[in-house]
């Protein structure tokens, strides 16, 4: 690891175990823990002390090397059909996480495809995978990053929603990562931080990122985002993505749209920072996404206080979409992408 | 009072005491405290049991009657200066409550200019005194709401932000006694209620009313407004003011000049409904209004819990300012009143 390019990592690979920061305690307290088992990652990424699709599919990935590694010397056979009993558990564990899946699946096909090699020899690929999945995560976040960086002005005042930062990601994160490589080359002048309702992401994690990377940020409740806007304290938009159509609208937290007809009113740039893979050539627009709502405690309750009447009727849809003429750019790891996003991303895809 | 209007009253005057519904059990519990002294008074409103300005300043003016209700017969003197002592303690209880000094300083003003009447008698002038400043608030309330209901469509979907109804007011409120008024003519179908952050006075309390009122609601998160109007289930914003300058720009509650940017964007009417006293006709522009900022508290900590890091820096003004191109009417008990406000705000006061 480039020593000159480190930040904060959620998940770690350190002598034979995992140590990952325990995120059910933030910000409150700032407790690591080690995994030595795979018992311990599943239960980690089922209480949420690991969280963020990329975090999880990392951890899940070194989860899968220690519930393998102490298997007895055996046939193939018998040893694949115990790995794959392994991964189907942590998969258990956060059963909607593609990132999970997708990289436990990557290294059940990596020790199938190197069959004829020893019991120890197809633990180390295991291991190897795991690691090369962290590590493209952590270069994929750089690049997004580094490609980023030319879109901050000088003395930036930047806005940015929920969390999209080292902890939910193998490093850096992506518009986290954007900041981050901004403020690297002193170009940072204040990060105004969305606490973002209901989760509260950016009050607890980013702000806690923020602090950790010495980044001058400050925190303000959502709905003051169009005074901040007025008074001119806001240089540009940017935030994560959970999914972008082939034309460019993207699915993301909810209160990015807003952000984003905010600050086409006031004529602030608005961008998107998100991984390729974000990219669903699948889906035409944004109205082929669907949107979920999750569960009306949320904002009936912070922690167990309840902030509501008993039995109200709550709307709380946990994403909204953002038509792409009002996304100024979108930065991925291969570079910025600029509207026309269909036939840009389509010559990117083909 | 005309029962057929009869909605919910946050201070009621009954049988020589004052009841109140203790708004610091809300919306947990519905608790009704009566208060028979001036010092019963001054804690409730110093421990906002009793809250918005309209209902401070008719508790006070009560509670100023209680404290001079047992005084012996005397002199006159004696007995003003013993009425200025106990309106310069209630005035103590909440110092920047115009509405609070400026009932009592009217009860005194009567007390006053019926100085030749025996002590029984000026006595019996502050309780009626009180009683019209109630009252008059009442009817204001309620003259908002009958004026502002031309205003909705039938089948409205409306949104509100903050708290606006009878528990801030004698009763009705302002842009809630416009929902009341439409919901009596059965024009209302939605009113999505903004939560409100910091203080949640929409969670708590405009949902707990709109409940009590039978008027169909639904609770969401400040940041999914966009996303309501987006899907067109918004057909016009409301929302109250603290204070309208000469030239219509409104300061309210901090989030709504977000709301009035979102709903032009989306086509949708932006109301405003506030007691024609609001309107302060010597500032020019919402530029000459000054922003309070809150307590860092107020963002960072819900009830008791933590939600950001220690020690982080908190933007948390109070209000924002609207200007008035941004507002379609504003609703007042003298009328509806539209654009250009400064030509028609100096018709009004001429």
């Amino acid at each position: 690891m480039a020593e000159e390019n480190s930040s904060f990592q959620s998940v770690k690979w350190d002598n034979g175990q995992i140590q990952i920061i325990d995120q059910t305690f933030l910000p409150d307290r700032e407790v690591y823990i080690t995994l030595t088992s795979a018992g311990q990652v599943w239960e980690a990424i089922k209480m949420l002390r690991v969280r963020g699709a990329p975090a999880i599919g990392i951890a899940g990935a070194y989860g899968l090397y220690l519930g393998i590694r102490d298997l007895p010397e055996s046939a193939f056979k018998m040893f694949y059909s115990e790995c794959n009993r392994v991964a189907d558990y942590l998969d258990s564990s956060r059963p909607t996480a593609v990132n999970l899946s997708w990289a436990l699946q990557r290294i059940l096909n990596t020790i199938y495809v190197h069959k004829e090699k020893t019991i120890p020899e197809l633990k180390e690929v295991a291991l190897k995978t795991a690691r090369t999945i962290h590590e493209e995560d952590r270069r994929l976040c750089k690049s997004i990053g580094e490609n980023g960086v030319e879109l901050v002005p000088d003395n930036a005042n930047i806005l940015t929603h929920c969390n999209t930062g080292g902890l939910a990601t193998g490093e850096f994160g992506t518009a986290f990562s954007v900041i981050l490589h901004a403020h690297k080359k002193k170009k940072v002048k204040m990060v105004w931080v969305d606490e973002t309702r209901p989760l509260l992401q950016g009050a607890r994690l980013t702000t806690w990122e923020l602090e950790k990377a010495g980044v001058p940020f400050t925190l303000n409740i959502d709905s003051a985002a169009a005074f901040l806007m007025q008074n001119g304290k806001v240089d540009f938009v940017i935030t994560g993505a959970d999914r972008i159509t082939k034309n460019g609208d993207t699915a993301n937290k909810i209160g990015t749209y807003g952000l984003a007809v905010l600050a086409k009113a006031h004529n602030i740039p608005f961008y998107v920072a998100a991984p390729y893979s974000t990219i669903d050539m699948k889906l035409d627009t944004g109205s082929d996404i669907e949107i979920e709502e999750r569960d009306p405690e949320e904002v009936t309750h912070i922690g167990n206080k309840r902030t509501a009447p008993k039995k109200v009727n709550v709307y709380n849809p946990a994403f909204d979409v953002t038509p792409n003429e009002l996304i100024t750019a979108i930065v991925t790891e291969k570079g910025i992408i600029r509207p026309d996003y269909k036939k840009n991303f389509e010559e990117l895809f083909s």
